[in-house]
């Protein structure tokens, strides 16, 4: 079970590490936590440096170093992580990884192995390989400190701002896990935002149970999880998180507005949490204070000219 | 003559109708003033809307309302000024303005009046036909009311960061001359970025008076002025400001940097201010404290793709 002693507990670990990303008073009880400014575009520096650190406290940090399966924000950040502690990454990505990632992930000085061409078969693979090299397995959200890790975001929000509630894009729940739980005790309200055509969290809610969805659209790349986590299920649960959908459309109209109107740039998996507010999914009561966690960046630009 | 009770002023006057942006703890011993994310995406916003509102102020705002020459950041600020308070704008812009920017003008509800092929041409024709309507003449940069409108972002710098040093990107002299002012009581030092090949501030500082400059290069279209803004060598010259030049190659690898390493797109000529710092042009003395101005991101994104 996670709780807010895990995420106070990851602030003090990953301290000075991280960038303490900064808050725009965006608009009229609108506030941006500018979490894409983050090391690596993307929030998983958080979780992915507190899980390496961790382990290494509890002296689970062999010299093989760490081991993840994943092509996206969760491997930079783990590679990242490792090359911060100094020790080995090895990232498991199917044979349809594309190009730019791959080197991405080794210019981190990440060795990366491609396997199979779904996601499945690369983490069974890293799975295996850990098995024989002793490596750290990280997983991309499903695995304590890298949830609490992810919920020192929302430690630095309510420090730098007094909100009502926070707008948080779900994928696999890593994120809005820690930021629940990091805000439990203060009565903040958590929201979850996740595509229509990706919906693992708003299912398992309306189910009472972790259920597997099918997952398509513009945010499947980063929110295109299976399933929502076992570790933000229960966070979810019991602090009676909400859940919103929103259309595909209205993410990508989101994405753009950001840019005309703020000139920022997020990944499509960021701006759902703000399509949220801007395409009327969340309707903000008279003078509630809204937070919108920009939480990643990794995206090409090029659309946006 | 600006001074600090100018800046001081002008904060009161734009409080809650220009956005605070936020502070990045960027690197050690470097924090970033993001002032990209400021309405109209430049700092540009802040004069203007100081400019006309302090004109409100005085009784010298005809029904004519406002008039500018310039088809870059200075002209869809005063636009988008003219619009919040809600009187007319007309903005003179050469016949060669990239329709993009006369389209932007014209969303923001100004009039668009197109003359000529050369800055030169268009504010002589705004100059007439303000002489014609009573419209009130706005300067892209050498106006008290501007300058001391762009020195509030040093004020908000300063409050939010203690810094030694403060790195600005330099045209004509409109935001670096008021935060010179604003910070003169401090002692926190200024200092002017500019391309080897619009080096108007530079120039003027060595000649020690307000010299024409022959202007080319990658961030020509928003550093490109002719000579600087006699407001701004004043305030250079009594506060003894430091000033270093950059390549374009460095400029352009500013740029990337900042993308690469923070996820911030900036247009090249904002880029120029950190430049001076990731090319080596500024080299801080151990544990001086640097804050780098990004102040616009009106630029095409594509290329950082």
């Amino acid at each position: 079970m996670l709780t807010f002693a895990d995420v106070e507990a990851a602030a003090t670990r990953i301290s000075g590490r991280v960038r303490r990303t900064p808050v725009l008073p965006a608009a009229d009880g609108v506030w941006f936590k500018l979490e894409f400014l983050q090391h690596t575009g993307s929030f998983k520096a958080r979780g992915a440096l507190n899980n390496v650190l961790a382990a290494a406290e509890r002296g689970e940090l062999p010299a093989a170093g760490v081991i993840a399966a994943s092509g996206g924000n969760a491997g930079i950040a783990v590679a990242w992580a490792a090359a911060q502690v100094g020790v080995p990454a090895e990232i498991h990505v199917p044979v349809t990884a594309p190009a730019v990632k791959v080197a991405r992930l080794k210019a981190l000085g990440a060795t990366v192995v491609q396997t199979g061409t779904e996601y499945a078969q690369s983490w069974a693979a890293s799975v295996e390989r850990a098995r024989v090299t002793g490596a750290y397995q990280c997983h991309a959200y499903d695995q304590v400190p890298m949830v609490a890790g992810a919920g020192t975001v929302a430690l630095e929000l309510v420090a730098d701002v007094e909100v009502d509630t926070v707008l948080v894009a779900v994928g696999g729940g890593g994120l809005i896990g820690g930021i629940a739980a990091a805000l439990e005790p203060t009565g903040v309200r958590v929201v979850s935002v996740e595509p229509r055509t990706a919906s693992a969290m708003h299912s398992a809610l309306a189910a009472g149970e972790v259920v597997p969805v099918s997952v398509s659209g513009v945010a499947a790349d980063s929110l295109g999880a299976p399933s929502v986590g076992r570790i933000a299920f229960d966070v979810a649960s019991r602090t009676r998180m909400g859940a919103v959908l929103v259309s595909d459309e209205d993410i990508l109209a989101a994405r753009r507005r950001l840019w005309d109107e703020w000139r920022i740039v997020t990944e499509t998996g960021a701006a759902a949490a703000y399509a949220a507010l801007s395409g009327g999914a969340y309707v903000p009561a008279d003078g509630e204070r809204v937070a919108v966690v920009l939480c990643g960046a990794n995206t090409n630009p090029a659309d946006l000219a």
